[in-house]
């Protein structure tokens, strides 16, 4: 790297920004410049971890011109806004997923990005995954023929993990067809080329404790023919990583007995107590762990995935791609880095530095947020939803 | 066992009832009393083999006062035809799946068993099988709650299997939807109680060689408010039966290889050998080997399904049922018979020897050739299809 690194400037320091804390410490591509955070012990935090200045308003942050890039890492409904200062000091952007929780905002998203022309990509999604990559680039070459189907399917705890009330509003960006669909939705089209047609779906609420889509099953078709069924509980006794040789989402060996554990941990906690015992694991909690240095040993993953094309089916697994072809059944190992989500930071650096176009550009994430919107107006309508808002996948040729 | 075995008469000695045999001969309640082909030398050997009488014509073994119940499994456009004569001269029927391939053809069977009262009941399907009952009788006994999700899917080599012409032709009850939905709808249903509401679905015809359909995917709904994703590829390079433990749809061990294998013999043959390649390895054919008389070491299957209550999770295996609830993971064994299929010859002595209701009857047949045509129908249509055929499962107590 003869390059200097990316200044970055942080909105919000939590759980996302926890998850991405360790790629952002390992990369030397990201220098972390300042962050702005409404809890005045979390900024002391971070000023004093990393030597940085630290704002109570996103508008001082976006002011500070060490900064140069802006992580948006709020809560889903600030999105729109904080893209919009920040891209309007013309600072390039990496905003989480669900880039926002209306095409509305989507919508002034990739407008502003055009008029100021700052890059932009959104992520971390587990689309930004080594082996959904991998397998992507493989079936867009078309050394497999068309791609025709894919099966994707994740049973987790996620319902029962321990949830600010927000999160278990689906009107304010709540449930897992806006946290968990935004992967899995992203994963599938990514795979299948982008261009979804429509969606038909249903959504299951089973929990009157945590009134939110906590399930779903969503049929989705695409322009060049292809289809899809996508599966997700977040009610989940059963754990699909079990399919995954027990990987966890994030890479790690799995210890058996997770979910039991998590609905425990939750039985034992009242609704005031949980909004703090989630803020209190991440980063600046009392409770926080830092996590340990020590590089990842598989790819963080999204369940189980098995994408068919003409001449070949391939299955992800957190190693790589298992490939069935007509004669034989193989392993592509997927190269693994020592940074994790390094996949996250490649694409922002060839954004920033390099001029290119993003893969996860906010068209696409508009195109991804549409299709979780439609799997709600499905379930409610009882009837396929059309989508409009679709844009192509264009993966750069792998460095 | 203190009443007399059933005379049993056979309609259509082709691959069906080559499967059924190892069932005819080791149940005990069932003695094979008659047969009826076109093949005069498979008809020969049966007289031989069973010392019993053989016929040309359906009419004339449906007039054998010898024989008590028919099985018919001739090609299923016949299966109506086949049935009206039974049941008009006052025979049980044991039908093969699917019962008839239209809605019209359905409700002649179901108005002819209502009118003359004999017994029906229709299978072998693989909601017979014991894991499939068994989870079945636990759902609906309600002790895990409310019934939600089932995620099913199968992945097989089903269209490169040998075939006759018309089983790659749709119009006459070719392809996966009809030969393989049958037996995936049915247990979806039976799962998750039987009353469908409605589904949407695509399908695939992904190889112009092999003309019907060979891959879906599908969505249903029920009026209970659960839900199902089936998902099915008869083009697979991948085979699913990875998630059943190397165990195959038959209960058997599972040599690697099995699809590519089953492509590279087809690839061998052209059309003129492959019907008789097909008809060689039935019974009666040149290279029919009689399964040997080991008793089954697992139970039949149709792939990787799982099915979710409110407080439990079921994943069905080869051997049982791996339980999942919130205070722990069991697998709880269903008692595996000595007899394969036992389960087709239980429900049907329970109708004609007991007079007990079949769970498999007319109607619930009916129902599920609705799903499998609606799952064509919405294809074609591009929408839900809303169904009118519906009945509910009505499983007999544990015996």
């Amino acid at each position: 790297m003869t390059q200097r690194a990316i200044g970055l400037g942080i909105v919000g320091l939590g759980r996302a920004f926890t998850l991405m804390l360790p790629t952002f410490q390992a990369d030397r591509r990201i220098r972390l410049a300042a962050a702005c955070d409404p809890l005045a012990s979390v900024r002391a935090r971070f000023a004093q971890d990393f030597q940085a200045p630290v704002y109570e308003d996103v508008a001082e942050l976006c002011a500070d011109p060490d900064v140069e890039a802006i992580y948006i890492a709020s809560p889903h409904q600030f999105h729109a806004e904080h893209v919009a200062l920040a891209a309007q000091a013309g600072k390039a952007v990496l905003v989480e997923k669900p880039m926002a929780i209306t095409l509305a905002q989507c919508s002034q998203i990739v407008d502003i990005v055009a008029q100021t022309g700052v890059p932009l990509i959104v992520g971390h999604s587990h689309s930004f995954n080594g082996p959904v990559l991998h397998a992507a680039r493989l079936l867009h070459s078309g050394q497999f023929g068309p791609v025709r189907m894919v099966s994707a399917l994740n049973f987790t705890d996620f319902l029962y993990r321990p949830r600010r009330p927000e999160e278990l509003d689906t009107a304010q960006g709540g449930g897992v067809v806006f946290s968990q669909a935004a992967h899995q939705v992203d994963i599938v089209r990514l795979l299948l080329g982008g261009l979804a047609s429509s969606v038909r779906a249903h959504t299951g609420q089973w929990d009157a404790s945590r009134p939110t889509e906590g399930a779903y099953a969503a049929l989705l078709s695409f322009t060049n023919g292809a289809f899809a069924t996508l599966n997700y509980s977040g009610y989940a006794h059963y754990d699909s990583d079990e399919l995954m040789e027990d990987i966890g989402e994030m890479g790690q060996r799995k210890a058996a007995g997770t979910h039991k554990n998590t609905r425990l941990r939750l039985a034992q906690t009242n609704e005031a107590q949980e909004a703090k015992l989630k803020a209190s694991r991440n980063y600046g909690g009392t409770d926080y762990q830092a996590p340990a240095a020590t590089p990842p040993q598989h790819h963080q993953h999204f369940g189980y995935i098995l994408v068919s094309a003409q001449q070949a089916d391939l299955r992800l697994t957190p190693d790589g791609l298992m490939v069935y072809t007509g004669d034989e059944r193989y392993f592509v190992a997927t190269p693994l880095s020592e940074i994790p989500r390094v996949e996250v930071i490649d694409e922002l650096w060839s954004c920033v530095r390099e001029g290119r176009a993003p893969v996860h550009s906010a068209q696409w994430a508009r195109a991804t947020v549409e299709v979780c919107l439609a799997m709600l107006a499905s379930n409610a309508q009882r009837g396929d939803i059309p989508l409009h808002h679709q844009v192509a996948a264009h993966l750069a040729p792998q460095a």
